[in-house]
């Protein structure tokens, strides 16, 4: 698990990202606007295309022109270095999802 | 909206469903069971295809083996009989979900 200098010096690179805690632990979320449902599904499946690669899987709420989608890792109870790699992924994924709403 | 009679009236026909109440609203709730974060996105899929059919779109919070569905009318601010008939048709997509955990 990372230490809170350790999340301090990451998070700059995650700016868009909250830390919430939630059960305890500590996890990066961020919502992201979409213009319809579908758009927002379509998002969704990107980031689980990412997830499966990765073998690591976050939370994806999907709602109509939302998605909220948290990053943490349960096995470790916290954040681990990977969370952050995978919340700049998802930002990417989102430069080139369409039907963003910017 | 409906009443609380109508309500009562409905719920036995979609057992395992529960009725939380959020943010003021009621609402419908049910968690579905996967073998994997694969299969449980190819389910939020599947009710992300009847969700678009009907023009009525439910919050699904896709994890790990979890799709937790939740059906209410936001114009209404609470539960609409379309609620309950899409709970009972998300429950028949749960009969046919390739990889669910029974």
């Amino acid at each position: 698990m990372l230490t809170d200098a350790e999340i301090a010096e990451l998070a700059p690179q995650t700016p868009d990202w909250m830390i919430v805690e939630r059960d305890g632990e500590r996890r990066l979320e961020r919502a992201f606007r979409f213009q319809d449902f579908a758009s927002a599904l379509t998002f969704a499946n990107a980031i689980g295309g990412a997830a499966e690669e990765q073998g690591h899987h976050p939370a994806l709420l999907v709602e109509w022109g939302k998605v909220t989608v948290t990053w943490w890792t349960h096995a470790i109870g916290g954040l681990h270095r990977n969370d952050f790699v995978m919340a700049a992924r998802t930002d990417k994924l989102y430069e080139q999802a369409p039907g963003r709403k910017a």
